[in-house]
């Protein structure tokens, strides 16, 4: 299941980025699972990763590799996480760098690995050997989409986001795709984001744009409040465009990374296993940003909440228990409102007097919800993205070993 | 479903307790949904409750009398939970608490009001009030198992325990009764759990001994992660029976209590929504009890460690996972060692070199799993029990406006 039709986009070329693919048959034979991005010389490169303290093998060398020096291949396969495998499982992310670093003519410290998929298993390493000279044969500034189907796990379809800003009179392009059904609550970033412009941006500031964008956009979404071991999100600037330099350059640019960073992290819960709701949880009035996302979350992961929400059933007594156990500190709830869509659900401590059944089913009823729930204490917002907890999500994560 | 066959266990007398009950038709006619539980003069009686900050109107009433005098009286309706509601809840749980009192003879301040069910409907007081004289005339020494019958909502199941320990030569006899299946992650303790002794035990060491056993019974059960805000636990000491005061009799008799308690506590987790595994997740080597209850609720909560569980599949990488993101401090995860009954799983940052799936299946085929998880970082321990997320739990959650 998912919410909603969403078509990939129509991706222009980022200028110093190509992509190639390879079927390698890692968990099955027959699709797209291994993916490599080649990035021009010169660009600046920032990455963020999991904060999940058992983190993969290839988390560990990535951000190894992206501290050491300047990347010029990002290899991406499906099907096996490589991680929870010990030393053999670092041996085998260093040793799969070292051959596409051969076969490329670049350093193995130049490539950055990554893994998604089954946890445990060991890699398939003469398969993905294989796999490497097919994809790097393919390489093509053209290759999103097929790079967006070559990181799918669970996903239903393939995740891309594409835009445009002007900067220095000169247009400047953003693409990026992510994957990510389940397991997910990302922590720092979601398994997987990858993201490119041919803007130039010096690397510090690259650095705090990307941790600024992620923390609002994919650390804002939930499945299921499980943090993966892999989630890792780059962001690329190839400088072949318009250098990001003035204020206002700046101001024009993080705009519109961040809304491709909030498109590609809500194409995941759109696509959310067994998802039939999208929902945006917005909560404003909070003292601090931090207790407005405490709220956020304690409702976007109540399982209550999400099965009422699966039923379409306006059950605000949910609501009001999830955001009554959230931890804040002298909480008086009847301060509390909480709005669904333009229906007012909640004030002073129970039922709107206005509200009726009629008119919270009527919302309800719609794929896409808004639920909006002010605190009465402050001034801070957070706005989280979540899906509902289906019988679908139970088979999916019953039936697949992941 | 329910996991394993339990009967109620055959309740003998506890002096100076009486129980009675009434179909009262609160949500709907022809089944047991009032009760009044009778307190002999003199008797000490203890309570916690639910720190959900949105707590229902019969809980603030209940908390105020206790503190005000001598309770003569509970009164507990199933079906609506009076929570949510506002100025009308609390003349509503007042109302009842005064005309029981009416009836018997006995101060407003002297009964202590419960309610469970659907949240945000008024309760049906006519009705209710009409229930009163019903239940007043069926108090009864047997009532144990009408009374456990009296509060259940969701459960499929009344659940009591029962034992009697030797207090200065002379024997006292420990009841409970407790319900809940859905909405259970208990702050305080959940509702509902009524406990009643004919020992002699002075107030002050009553309220220590219902609070530090509560932290171990109620307050480590999870079925959903939802605090409901209706939780209570009272427990009444008649003083009937032999007076607790020495050391030894105090040791003797907290065991006793907490035995009651945590079978009370673990009844509701194999009763639980939807449950088919009664899981045992037992934390150790953690540096502070606080960070093993933190890594144990963790894993409790992680929808896919409760969908392996679910499939009876030894998806250890899913454990591994929930453990790792987990707030612990500086976590060494090489240092985890995680068993699955008698069976290694993860040792060293990966799965145990001696695991087989053939070894974890066979564990995981059976209706109850223990798991165990040493951190390497110190000596306290935490032991937590919780359910598995089925299908069944989405479709009494979709279907079930509570």
């Amino acid at each position: 299941m998912a919410v909603g039709k969403v078509l990939f986009p129509v991706m222009p070329v980022v200028e110093g980025v190509s992509l190639g693919t390879a079927e390698a048959a890692i968990k099955k034979p027959g699709r797209r699972d291994l993916v490599v991005i080649e990035i021009a010389e010169g660009a600046s490169v920032a990455g963020t990763f999991t904060r999940n303290a058992f983190c993969a093998a290839p988390v560990h060398v990535a951000k190894r590799h992206l501290v050491n020096g300047a990347p010029r291949f990002l290899v991406i396969n499906t099907g096996n996480a490589n991680a929870g495998t010990g030393d053999v499982g670092m041996r085998d992310a260093e040793a799969t760098c070292a051959e596409l670093g051969r076969l490329a003519g670049v350093p193995a410290s130049a490539v950055l690995p990554f893994s998604t998929g089954v946890i445990g298993e060991p890699l398939p390493m003469d398969r993905l050997l294989d796999g490497l000279p097919v994809a790097l044969a393919s390489l093509s500034a053209d290759g999103w989409q097929a790079a967006g189907e070559g990181i799918m796990t669970t996903d239903t379809r393939p995740k891309g986001a594409t835009t445009t800003v002007e900067i220095g009179g000169r247009t400047v392009t953003i693409n990026g795709v992510s994957k990510g059904a389940g397991m997910i609550k990302p922590n720092m970033a979601t398994m997987l984001g990858f993201v490119a412009t041919d803007a130039s941006v010096d690397q510090v500031l690259l650095e705090t744009l990307l941790r600024e964008g992620v923390a609002r956009s994919f650390n804002c979404i939930t499945v299921d409040s499980d943090t993966s071991t892999n989630d890792a999100c780059i962001l690329i600037a190839t400088g072949r465009g318009a250098k990001v330099t003035s204020d206002d350059d700046i101001a024009r640019f993080r705009e519109a990374l961040d809304r491709i960073l909030i498109e590609l992290a809500q194409a995941i819960i759109r696509d959310g296993e067994g998802a039939t709701k999208f929902v945006t949880l917005e909560v404003s009035e909070a003292r601090t940003r931090q207790e407005a996302l405490d709220v956020a979350f304690t409702v976007a992961h109540s399982p209550l909440v999400k099965t009422a929400l699966y039923a379409s059933d306006a059950n605000w007594g949910r609501i009001l228990a999830a955001v009554g156990r959230a931890p804040v500190d002298a909480f008086d709830v009847s301060r509390v409102v909480i709005d669904l869509g333009e229906v007012r659900l909640v004030e002073e401590g129970g039922r709107a007097s206005s509200y009726t059944e009629e008119a919270g089913s009527a919302v309800m009823a719609g794929e896409e919800i808004n639920i909006h729930i002010r605190l009465g204490r402050g001034e801070e917002t957070a706005t989280v993205w979540t899906s509902d907890l289906s019988h679908e999500y139970v088979s999916i994560n019953a039936d697949y070993r992941s």
